[in-house]
């Protein structure tokens, strides 16, 4: 029934192992009239590509494995769209993996990716990486990114963003406003990029000569809840703003607040950190420290495509800006 | 290095078809005595099947793959967490694939997976499948849930919730509040649930007496981005009350509502549809008819695996309960 790579050669006169080549993008030696040639043909003729047959040409599946932390968490799941849509576009997919921050979870998915053929993988982890795993994937010769928050020694393909820079610009922001009592929601687990803005955060306060007070500083989950339940102690501790570490701890405080009858910016200033899709949508719309993070997908999902293109070549580093969006959760005190 | 099924066999005087039959839970003949002796003697000596090996004597790969619409909407998200977890409960693996809505993607994705050899699948759609889809399904024998609002013909292992009678609960609810004048956000796209919640919403309104005015339904994205924009013609048609159905519409509307100085509950009531994790953290909180979006991917799971342990045996059907929830966005007018 459906076409085959032959009947695109007796209709164009070039040869099979040529067409393979131009059509599963290993082309570079042919002439651009050639290439254009062989894929109007397969588009006029609807051609399809067989799974197998394509694998055992090129001997790749076209696909990326992905292993997140948490696929619910809005940061992680737009990081997703950023590799996927730059994976889509190239004729990659993508078969994803949710952890649950559960480290030998992990290390299980590395592995069942690893023996599903994969081309690649994208593990984003807050981890340390089994040596095994690592072994693993050296053995199989497979490229991989860490976008794993720099726990991880990496030479090459190292993608990140200056959480330390993050945190200072946040809380520089704050102290800009007026305020002097500022209080921080941090993280009740050790995540290396969390501890950054916290240091960041430090830096700022110690350059204004304030002197932090112990409660002003309320570890929580990363999570609505978590920040819902960091209110209290915020609340009682006499703070006019507060630097959530992430924009749905913000969430959570902003219903807190709500509860308490507390007004956000009029009673309290609101800074949160990521620029999840939710947080313009907030009321008030929360001002945050934007990290880009379909960008990161998208610029893992390239620089992993290139590696597999191009194994010898070493990869690059990227070092992606933070910025600071002002919206209507931050007033002058 | 690592412990064998020999040495299992070794140590416990039990024959090495047994041991392997009884680590992968087809140990049913077996006694009590011998197949605690055998997993006690595993655990142990820390033994660790060998992915290879199991899958040989199983022939199962213990990996489910799942297909959704879009990974980033928190109702998908909270229906792949409730496949997981049970999944995971039961020592499998998931392997997500993000469709973004895209037909051909979705096809394709069933096809990447069957390829990969999973043991079964689940699969979240929007779209009916292609026939080539559902044949290659057949031919593999490879069990799979459809998640499809009610698209597709299913002879077995249905599992809906009644959109009908959820649509006619959000409204009613509205009505009793002594609302007449209701507005329905409904979806630009032809999505079948929806539009099975605003049949419910015509026929509550129908029978209270209430001539429904065109200005009252607008169609929008079934995104915060689509009840934002559905805000200003709900304004201006002079609605006191409004069903957004989905919540994130609602998260949308909220918005909207904010930059025009119109309070909720006070100047209108909202309620919206799913009950997402967001709706509880709202600010005022959601009212909402709560779908068990977590049971229903928690269900899929726990029917599949079923199936894949009694192929013979039909899978059941299940109608899951809808609740209204009310929290601080309605009030009486």
């Amino acid at each position: 029934m459906s076409v085959t790579i032959r009947e695109i050669a007796e209709k164009t006169g070039v040869s099979i192992t040529a067409i393979s080549q131009i059509l599963n993008g290993k082309g570079e030696r042919f002439s651009e009239t050639t290439k254009n040639r062989v894929l109007k043909a397969a588009k006029d003729m609807a051609y399809k590509p067989n799974f197998f047959a394509k694998n055992m040409i090129t001997n790749h599946t076209n696909t990326i494995g992905m292993v997140v932390p948490e696929v619910t968490d809005a940061f992680f799941s737009q990081m997703v769209k950023g590799a996927e849509d730059y994976l889509n576009r190239h004729d990659y997919m993508i078969m994803l993996c949710n952890s649950s921050n559960d480290k030998e979870r992990e290390d299980r998915y590395v592995e069942e990716l690893l023996h599903r053929a994969v081309d690649g993988l994208i593990i984003a982890s807050p981890n340390i990486l089994a040596s095994e795993v690592f072994e693993r994937l050296q053995e199989k010769k497979k490229p991989y990114i860490l976008l794993d928050r720099q726990r991880n020694e990496q030479k090459e393909g190292r993608i990140a963003v200056d959480d330390f820079e993050g945190g200072y610009m946040a809380t520089k922001h704050l102290h800009k406003l007026g305020h002097t009592k500022i209080g921080i929601i941090i993280s009740d687990n050790s995540f290396y990029n969390v501890f950054e803005r916290y240091e960041g955060y430090l830096a700022c306060m110690k350059e204004a000569g304030i002197t932090v007070s112990k409660d002003w500083i309320v570890s929580g989950n990363q999570t609505m809840q978590g920040g819902f339940l960091a209110g209290e102690k915020l609340l009682e501790s006499g703070v006019t703003a507060v630097f959530a570490t992430n924009d749905l701890m913000a969430v959570g405080l902003y219903r807190f607040l709500f509860d308490k009858g507390v007004k956000i910016p009029e009673d309290l200033s609101v800074i949160g950190f990521d620029d999840i899709e939710l947080s313009e949508f907030m009321v008030p719309p929360l001002t945050t420290v934007r990290q880009p993070i379909y960008e990161i997908g998208a610029v893992a999902a390239e620089f992993l495509l290139r590696k597999i293109a191009y194994p010898e070549e070493k990869m690059n580093n990227r070092l992606l800006d933070l910025t600071l969006i002002e919206r209507g959760s931050t007033t002058k005190i």
